[in-house]
């Protein structure tokens, strides 16, 4: 990765004169080029509206600090606008400059750079910090103990360990709810926590409860309808916003639904699954074969109209008064509506945010997709994904101790953790972060783990929490806590990682410090907005370390991120670093300024971060 | 590039069970391991049905030559069904090798191998050999002569130059016909060529009939219907098939269906475009403007009844008896059906394919996206694609004078031809090439130039003509021979391009060597069934040679390509070449095997390809 200083644009208000187009909008782009690039004769874009291409010559609009500033205008065609930047320089050699980087032979759409005139994600959704609860492991209230257990639970003291195995593995049942989350929102709000995502709250018959058995109510064991509606009055008298959980690809076997369509062949909700005929062996379709989980079949329009299309749907009821949830997180959206020869994932995804749109349209869409979420993932619909391809495995490649077991839930073949470099960790997140537009890639979540996988700090390096949760607040995306790594817990899979909160224990030396390096680290994401929506440039790496810099007219961020020991050298115009920079805002790496190029330097694992001043550029 | 071996997959008969799996069909597919890759703990394939990701483990099935053959299953639960290997070595390292390359880094999914089970491209597709034909240009037949011109026309002796601008440009006149292609029958059967592409038949109101004022009978002054059932008889006699030209972006102005449109609001046909209300400035949509060429909107089911779809249309009138064409090229297939939000693109292209299966499934299907054509051609329609990323631009780039203009027509920014490395040529290939299905891989043209564009010869490096006609014969893909370029024309842009064919020359000097190079090299072409269907692994790249071979069961065909003076050096083992192979089928360039090493090398330009045994590979 270059020391060097190329040119640069990203998605950022810095390079784009607006974040929410229209279509038909003509939108101002901006390029960055160093002055020791090179004389240039052609600078200008290529987009592809209706997919021919059409390129748009820049001009310069100023320059400061060592950058010239071009500018190009660029209608927005298409409700997803792709477009990439042309240098033609002096000596005949063309380069091209997309979403991976700089190249000097011809480039695929799939890397372009986009605009994007579909309906914007809410203005908050760049600045959550969220925090995942599983509500039976968070917290238990006092009005838990008078609750009568179903048959299927199998009842567990708070302290017992976790059974990974069947029936404990799904069946366990510690009995957290959600008066008891409400109970602990001040720790929420102590750690600066701002948007709370809750895996499901419908009633099933597991402790996931992603095995639905109606969506016509709250679990009553978890407290029921008013305690989710408590719930929510109360995070949002702190500033906090609260998300649901939708399984969109099936419900359980026990759901109404299936209930009645498995009585009744001509019941109206037979066509909400795919039954098989006798003659092909009977049954019907469920998730990744598991009976218990029969998929949905979204060609039904009654389905449609029961669950996600309109304002007496399921999608609708939980964000309208008085649950006023503020969004969704839609499980396994990767694989919704997809069977065979079928597609239609897309309708699906499009119907669901349309009727959030109608009720509130100050509410997140999140979709699951674990692998390469790009192509679903272009602003139709979702705002960003949960998904592990740009963060959390490229990070978890780098800084697990090698050999690393365990990483099966988060999606690695036969659960072995590759080891990658800080060059490879770099470019499988520059690779899959490529193709999202950036307003999706900001409300994308950097998770370091989970509810389905290990726990990080498991087999983490010696140090390198705080480098991975340094990582998460100052990457582009949205920061996620997975309720528990802030005091510490350990993992080895997606069973053991749902330990319950072991509250008491956050003034033990072994908590405290944990916490206070997580409640650091939010605050930092929380106290410089150039965090949510600046722009990011990548300044050096090194098989140990990385640096980038996140920017904005009103300040830089300049992050240096180590597993060990490790030292890297920038020629100082990278980010115009002449004398040494204030303290450090977190960590305790060397900055210093010699002879034209600023030095990194830690002695061990460290993740630290300086603030500069905010960035020169021309006024629009 | 690697002259180290390494692990090899292709989608050709080699590696792959079948070449038309059915949805649901259990295939295998089989990778090479050099046994110089070291030993391997684990080896599969990762899937993504319905987008979640399934690995299916390989085994070994044998060894020959110093591979270890490996084979998966995969069970093709889509119809475009993704696939990459994982390859885990003993020190824990993970290889993915997917259409680009072998990665130590997770890969996105648009790289990914795929078996498709859409209906399959005629067998032939893949062995054509195909010349295009612009019909005003190429001969003119006795019968000619009596035809009375249109007002539009401006008529030009044969022997006239072309006239590059307006109006002469489009209106400029020769009057070839025909009965005029039918009587040079024999020199595309003496050529090699089984494939006849004539760019559009239909009245126009140009030299280039782009315009079409009517889809319902071939144009009179190219002889009519009559003229073109007589052609595509006797070029059937002689083995030749024969495609058309639709434009299913627009029609002409002239066109009755948009007369009517214009004439009367209340029409038919005024759905079948887009025009503006007068709020909005009034006028129509257009392809990039032109008005000349309004744009068709196919949100009407009554232009699709007309045009596309079922036995009564366009699409099925031409292929039916007695017109019997083979198939068609579709003109400005990446634009049809695309503007501003609307994209009814797949919808057009499948309702097209399914009217041809319909006629006579043993037809093809060719679509003009001269970028970035990926997305659109994976193989539910368009069997292969017009398009100038994976080969013409890269072989320009490459071969092309450094510093030539004329790229214009070809796609290149400015016209300026950037000018590329064998490596480049080569990153450029396969990064366009990858975004493909191995059968429309196949089935892709590999054009020097066409109808559109400068003449590849008017700026080539001295002595590169027969190395781009050896790649374009070589390469997967179908070589194009563009009308005239056999007989050495040359033209600075797409409209020089479109001089009158030297009939009577071919004996000169000027002339018979260039004849005689199309004649060997498409005879290689047709001689040697592995260049249309065998695996491609490239050996080794220099900036000014590439090497590479073709493979299958039966044979294999060394190619090594040079720009100018070049040597390559290779292992032995890549190519299994232990003693001095026989003397070259085509081209002059020394291959000598010494020390373990094989030595390829040229004094100058040179395209050169030798015969070597097949592959011995396990019997399936």
């Amino acid at each position: 990765m270059p020391s060097r200083l190329t040119p640069h644009h990203d998605g950022s208000p810095l390079h784009v004169s607006t974040q929410t187009p229209a279509l038909g909008e003509v939108v101002r782009v901006r390029l960055r080029v160093p002055a020791s690039f090179g004389p240039l004769t052609w600078v200008g874009t290529r987009s592809n509206p209706n997919r021919e291409p059409q390129f748009s010559e820049a001009s310069v609009v100023g320059s400061a600090d060592g950058w010239q500033w071009w500018e190009a205008a660029i209608e927005v065609a298409n409700p997803v606008h792709g477009y990439r930047w042309l240098l033609v320089g002096a000596d005949g050699r063309q380069y091209w400059l997309n979403q991976v980087g700089l190249f000097t032979t011809e480039t695929r759409d799939h890397d372009d750079f986009r605009l994007v005139a579909h309906e914007p994600p809410p203005e908050w959704a760049a600045s959550s910090v969220l925090y995942q609860v599983f509500p039976d492991r968070f917290a238990r209230s006092d009005r838990a103990e008078a609750r009568e257990l179903p048959e299927w639970a199998i009842p567990a003291e708070w302290s017992d360990p976790v059974d990974g195995d069947p029936p404990g593995r799904s069946q366990q049942f510690y009995g957290g709810d959600l008066d008891g989350v409400r109970e602990h929102l001040d720790h929420l709000e102590q750690l600066g926590v701002n948007l709370l995502y809750l895996t499901p709250v419908f009633p099933a018959r597991s402790n996931h409860r992603y095995d639905a058995s109606t969506f016509g109510e709250v679990d009553p064991l978890l407290g029921g309808d008013d305690a989710l509606v408590r719930l929510v009055e109360e995070a949002h008298r702190r500033g906090i916003r609260v998300i649901g959980d939708l399984t969109s690809n099936h419900s359980g076997d026990a759901h109404e639904w299936f209930k009645e369509a498995q009585a009744d062949p001509a019941s109206p909700e037979r066509s909400f699954y795919y039954f098989r005929d006798e003659a092909d062996g009977g049954g019907y379709e469920s998730w990744l074969g598991v009976p218990s989980l029969p998929k949905f079949d979204w060609s039904s329009t009654e389905l449609r109209r029961r669950f996600i299309e309109g304002r007496d749907s399921v999608v609708a009821r939980y964000l309208a008064p008085p649950f006023s949830l503020d969004g969704w997180r839609i499980d396994v959206a990767n694989m919704t509506g997809r069977l065979g020869a079928e597609d239609l994932n897309a309708e699906v995804r499009q119907t669901i945010r349309r009727t959030m749109l109608d009720v509130n349209p100050d509410t997140i869409l999140l979709g699951e997709s674990t692998n390469d979420a790009a192509s679903d993932f272009q602003g139709d619909a979702w705002h960003g994904a949960m998904t592990y391809t740009p963060f959390t495995r490229p990070l978890w490649s780098w800084l697990l101790e090698p050999g690393s077991a365990g990483g099966g839930g988060i999606g690695f073949a036969n659960a072995a953790v590759p080891s990658y470099t800080g060059s490879d960790f770099l470019e499988a997140h520059i690779r899959f972060s490529a193709g999202f537009p950036w307003r999706t890639r900001l409300a994308t979540m950097n998770a370091l783990d989970t509810h389905d996988t290990p726990r990080f700090r498991t087999s983490a390096r010696p140090g390198t929490v705080p480098v991975a949760l340094g990582l998460a607040v100052t990457l582009p995306g949205i920061p996620v806590v997975w309720a528990g790594d802030e005091f510490g817990l350990t993992g080895v899979d997606g069973e053991e990682s749902r330990t319950p909160i072991p509250w008491g224990s956050e003034a033990t030396p072994e908590v405290a410090p944990v916490l206070e390096t997580y409640r650091s680290l939010l605050r930092l994401r929380r106290d410089h907005p150039v965090l949510a929506t600046g722009g990011i440039r990548w300044l050096a790496v090194g098989d140990d370390a990385v640096a980038f810099v996140r920017e904005s007219a009103d300040e830089r961020l300049l992050v240096f991120a180590a597993r060990g020991a490790a030292t890297l050298e920038l020629a100082a115009e990278t980010v115009e670093v002449t004398t040494d920079a204030a303290a450090p805002l977190f960590g305790d790496a060397r900055l210093e300024a010699s002879d034209g190029h600023v030095h990194l330097g830690a002695d061990g694992a460290s993740f630290t971060a300086w603030r500069l001043p905010g960035v020169s550029a021309p006024t629009w």
